[in-house]
């Protein structure tokens, strides 16, 4: 079920994917501000993309072993090169990555 | 130059090692409340230490290249397992692990 590359159509929009490298937030960042304004929580289902409207819905997939979670951006990030996005841990965990830090994934999304 | 370990004096006090990973703080970070109050800035020579006092002199050191660098600790932090200290990103980039992310090093302070 990581389909939607380039071609699925959801709600008659046309869904985009990326490919790149997630990582996890810090903990120091629990309960600051996100960019969206809404405090940041570590056990909510959201993440940090550098563009993506505020509220948009992503399915994040592992590329290395088909993981899959879906999250709600409502932060901007990440601020390292190679890196697509920046989840909370407990997306991080969903994806079963908080040992490695850092993972191969494909987002997808549709905008 | 990784010396002080255990048995250093320096003014009359004994320096104290630890061992670990050292990692640094995402841009996200930047201009955000440290938890000593001041304002976290990328480009000073600080780090978060989960113990330490504020203010306390840190010298960093890169076990697998012996580069240093000298901090203040003005944050707590990491929250990861295995990690003791959090560099900023001009402290990092002293040590040369900006790419990297994270490196085994060696820290020694006056308590």
């Amino acid at each position: 079920m990581t389909g939607c590359a380039g071609k699925a159509q959801a709600h008659g929009k046309k869904a985009s994917t990326q490919q790149g490298v997630a990582s996890y937030y810090s903990d120091r960042f629990q309960g600051r501000t996100t960019a969206s304004g809404e405090p940041f929580n570590q056990q909510a289902l959201t993440a940090a993309h550098p563009t993506l409207p505020f509220g948009t819905r992503v399915l994040v997939s592992r590329e290395d072993n088909g993981r899959e979670v879906e999250v709600l951006i409502n932060d901007r990030g990440p601020y390292v090169k190679g890196r697509i996005i920046d989840l909370s841990k407990r997306a991080a965990k969903e994806l079963g990555m908080l040992k490695r830090g850092t993972v191969p994934v494909e987002i997808s999304f549709v905008q």
